[in-house]
């Protein structure tokens, strides 16, 4: 991060029309943007969200409230526009890229980008959910989706999933990263009933004795309790962070991708933009690993990148303040 | 509210691609304008925000972090659309309209609306901040103003305000209405330090002793311990309700106008759409007697309605998801 831009743009926060520090977490990601991008003026006018698509083996045990072949059929319809997450893209002029990264089904289609590493984990509660090299293979993917992007000129990147059953993945990440209990971390997903939740919880906790997944090993973890897309992800926010661009963290299952960046790359997390705070009681533990607050309160649990996309105007909010308010001098305001 | 309507947004918004309930607080919001609105598919294509001046004669206690001249000086940088306010709604494709109701300087501008009640409250603690006529009156020019702008079109209102020291007269009329200690209800304003925040507690403490204000008389309320925007702020609300045009609340004040528009029609809180949750401590408490519940939590602290300008796409984005979502028949989903 660029320190000094960083600065500059504090002090010229500080000198905009406004009591110091009176827009919140609005100055603190133009802060954050300026040392980012080490522009003091950044711009967020190309804003690309990727959705990767895989299926998890562990539905197998009936974790989820939904078929797996929703996946497949949720895919067909990002592709069809019809989706929550395309219906808010457009809104916020961000163009949606859907990758299949380990999507069970053969899928066929013109805008898909097809790059699949497997189709679908294994299940993990019975043993690793892939290979260390299929993870290491996915988190590429991510590269390089994400390098494509940037390449064409994007400017602020949102991270969103489908995948049937991986909020039981993502809250085994947490499970294995943190000492949280799964009371804190295990929420309803996408709808299970209580029956479910203490079965979701117990395949959970058979997953970590079965795997002993590495705490200290991001690949490990990845591979042992992960999920296609959660690599995919975390490789987006890998490449995004190289490449100094501003990447979105969504909800339960993109925060766990952002813990396994971490992992690998400590530093990530200074190119990271938080957005809501989801009703997955996991969510608010990962943003404080991450050191990041959440800016939406919505009540949401749909994914997608849902979230992520709603902030994409946050974050733009913040890049106009910093470019377009009027100083106390410009205003002829004197104070004091 | 129109029930029926309100019962077909949610029969809607279950049948779209996503689990039931799983967009949190964006389907409450299209529930709500459907209710409003009685249209199952509102469009929200013309977007006006109000911004009400007025000076504070409380400020002579040393209430404010900022000297009372700012109000006028900040009216200004409105007109010239340097202000916070202007930048983000801007970003919204906002319409603003500044008016004067109460600045204690003669102000003259071509785009500023000048109906002026009174050349700034009268010092609260010292006794009533106006009369029971111009507190009327003030309501009145709120009424007028929204009343123009609705016939104009607008079909999303916000409110926000400039007044230095009105977060003293709003503190007081929560105060009021309310059991609070003074603890849970008064915060830093714009900036003041510990000395200032013990200051303004005192003020207010002496302002209700003095005035005695009837916690069942909107009206007393406002011409005791009110403001004149905070009147404006409410009779724009009451208006718009009675246009069935959704009309955004925001921060403290904006929050305190809210309260005494319930006090003097209580069906007006259906008509109310949330925003940010401020820092001020009051700020939720107001939330809470609103039967409502923030949607943003970024630690503005602000006013001018810059919480309820970025909220402005949030509400969009709920009239979007119920109109453009696929429903899970037109995306062949079988689910069970």
């Amino acid at each position: 991060l660029d320190q000094e831009k960083m600065n500059q743009a504090q002090e010229r926060l500080d000198s905009l029309t406004k009591p110091p520090g009176s827009l919140g977490k609005l100055e603190e990601i133009a802060v954050k943007l300026a040392g980012i991008t080490g522009e003091l003026f950044p711009k967020v006018d190309h804003k690309a969200h990727i959705v990767m698509a895989a299926d998890h083996g562990v539905v197998a045990e009936g974790v989820s409230a939904f078929p797996q072949e929703v996946t497949t059929q949720m895919v067909y319809n990002f592709l069809n526009g019809g989706a929550a997450v395309n219906v808010l893209a457009k809104q916020m002029a961000a163009e949606v890229t859907i990758v299949d990264i380990g999507v069970v089904n053969e899928l066929e289609a013109e805008n898909l980008v097809i790059k699949k590493v497997k189709a679908g984990t294994d299940n993990l509660a019975q043993g690793s959910a892939m290979s260390r090299q299929e993870a290491r293979a996915a988190l590429e993917v991510g590269i390089e989706v994400g390098k494509d992007l940037i390449s064409q000129g994007a400017n602020l990147i949102g991270t969103g999933e489908m995948g049937i059953g991986n909020t039981t993945a993502s809250s085994a990440i947490l499970a294995t990263i943190t000492d949280l209990s799964l009371d804190e971390i295990v929420g309803y997903g996408t709808g299970i009933d209580e029956a479910g939740l203490k079965k979701k919880k117990q395949v959970i906790t058979q997953s970590l004795a079965v795997n002993q997944p590495q705490v200290d090993d991001g690949i490990d973890i990845l591979a042992k309790v992960g999920g296609l897309e959660i690599a995919g992800m975390a490789g987006v926010m890998l490449v995004a962070a190289a490449n100094r661009v501003p990447v979105i963290v969504d909800g339960l299952i993109s925060g766990a991708a952002a813990l396994i960046a971490k992992k690998l790359k400590p530093q990530v997390t200074g190119y990271l933009i938080s957005s809501h705070k989801s009703v997955e009681p996991g969510h608010i533990k990962i943003y404080d690993l991450l050191g990041l607050k959440p800016l939406l309160d919505l009540d949401m649990r749909l994914g997608e990148g849902t979230g992520a996309v709603l902030s994409m105007n946050l974050v733009e909010a913040a890049t106009k303040i910093i470019s377009d308010m009027a100083t106390f001098e410009e205003a002829q305001i004197i104070i004091e």
